[in-house]
């Protein structure tokens, strides 16, 4: 039996993003069902290094589906500067659940930014106004453009803002993007009063103002991932309607964790998790709602999820490489 | 950049079993001083498989390398039966500790028995009689080759003898080693007179009669790995010189786990962890002890010095497949 070894365009390629989407909103579905094992993520910290490594094991039952497997990714501070290598790398361990068998191993940096970009989607259809045209990013960054892939298969985005303070990422970003959108350039202002914002910055210190919002703005927080980091200031959490993936994580390092920490939050200011109104125990957007913010710090399950798409259309169209990686004799 | 794939031969063929061994016990030595950073082993339980999945992340400092990364494993007892699949499959992450970039991808389950075999071996140099000459091997399973190649490694050994209740397993073994030792089945008695004993069998029931040990036999107990599994009886375990390779995963799955849990053995009838004889802070074997037990459940970092060697010998040799894994592309 052979391992299918998947690169980076092997992961793009098919990862089409609404089964994408489709998938992760399952997990979601999932976990609120407790069909899904997660155990907590598991650190080595390096500070000789000034990186750690994180383990991500996920098991995820989807009713017609399941699957299983472990992302192993780090964040070294360093990187791009000492090494001329991401800050964050991954790799993903695709493996049957019913043996165990290691199906695929696959470019988990990628994956990473498909997964999230498609849980900021399914947020932002439970949470932002149907008929949303608009959307900001700030931060254009690795993390910005599955952000636009993402929203833009969910509502019928005709208009795009990026803010960034470094020029020549947000050139990029609209070389990238113009053909298919109005994209331009902005202020993070600009940015903030479109009918969906998603911020993708690593900042310790809030960003957006909160008068600089629309009146149903909806955020898709997904830049904080350690505890410290915040984008928005606790004006715009105490207004907002805030969902959250995961009460554990995002009370730790999720966009929350500051004023949280600081009893400026309390668990009655969160109004719940995605997987529960994903599940239909609670209501997503309604008429005359206001703010909404989804607080996204990336469950195991999402990466499962993601890897079982890219693995399925990988397999069917004889992509990747297969290899013998395994001793699979028995004696 | 790329990563090395190494599959089961390219494994086998790089560890050298005296550098895998000499690297095992570095392992157990950094562990002993702090220099290692080992999370508790995770589980995703798959009760509808029969089956579990396990992470096993860890770094590790020797002084003048280091090494980190995660073995992914399981333990799905029907695979045999069902799929024509080992029990045990591992895949092996290898990553540069400095950046986290994945040096290599290697078959984690012919690195599992090199390690375990190199334990055993690191156990038998500190334990075992100086001029032991005859082995015991009880259970000729996928461990056991390596039971042999190990302690060859650290004692003349001459004589094999190998206990199995399946013949074909026993002749398998005999046909393989008959060219380099005085080899033969035999029956547990006979084995368990030997020099050296290593057992390494899935029984949950004692199956080694204490009067059966000789007078200053070294027993490596290699195959308890679970709650309620153990190959030695009471009687054995209160007469020998207990040493075990981590008190956490010993009392928890190891041969103790049962008797100790049962109160019959207690934190004083365990001598020390391997890691305090190999940095001097105990005396291992001393003329006139009698019989010796190690306890062997298989750390994290055993993977990781095994995979240090297996990666450093690939690269030099130029052996294994090398694959653009992940996108090192920095925007």
């Amino acid at each position: 039996m052979q391992t299918l070894l998947l690169n980076p365009s092997d992961v793009r390629e098919n990862a089409r993003m609404p089964e994408v989407i489709a998938a992760v909103e399952e997990a979601f579905a999932a976990y609120q069902r407790g069909d899904t094992q997660m155990p907590a993520k598991s650190y080595i910290d390096l500070p000789a290094y000034n990186g750690d490594f994180r383990s991500m094991p996920a098991y995820m039952n989807a009713g017609t589906w399941d699957a299983a497997g472990i992302k192993w990714v780090n964040v070294h501070t360093d990187n791009v500067e000492r090494y001329d290598l991401p800050t964050v790398l991954g790799t993903m361990i695709y493996s049957d659940p019913r043996n165990a068998f290691p199906l695929a191993i696959m470019d988990g940096t990628t994956l990473t930014r498909l997964r999230t970009g498609a849980a900021a989607a399914v947020a932002t259809e439970h949470l932002a106004v149907p008929d949303a045209r608009s959307l900001g990013i700030v931060g254009a960054g690795v993390q910005s453009y599955t952000q636009l892939d993402g929203i833009a298969s969910v509502r019928d985005i005709k208009e795009v803002v990026v803010a960034d303070v470094r020029d020549e990422a947000v050139q990029r970003f609209v070389d990238r993007y113009e053909d298919e959108f109005d994209v331009r350039g902005g202020t993070i202002r600009e940015a903030a009063s479109c009918d969906v914002l998603s911020t993708v910055t690593p900042v310790e210190e809030p960003i957006v103002p909160r008068d600089a919002l629309g009146d149903h703005t909806h955020i898709n927080a997904m830049g904080a991932d350690a505890p410290g980091k915040h984008e928005h200031g606790d004006e715009t959490l105490l207004d907002a309607t805030v969902v959250i993936d995961d009460y554990d994580q995002c009370t730790h390092s999720g966009e929350i964790n500051v004023p949280w920490g600081e009893g400026m939050l309390s668990d009655a200011d969160i109004y719940g998790e995605l997987g529960a109104i994903i599940a239909g125990e609670k209501p997503g957007r309604e008429p005359g709602d206001g703010i909404t913010l989804f607080d996204s710090t990336g469950l195991a399950i999402q990466d499962v999820a993601t890897a079982h798409v890219v693995y399925e259309h990988a397999d069917e169209n004889d992509n990747g490489y297969p290899f013998e990686l395994v001793d699979t004799e028995v004696r």
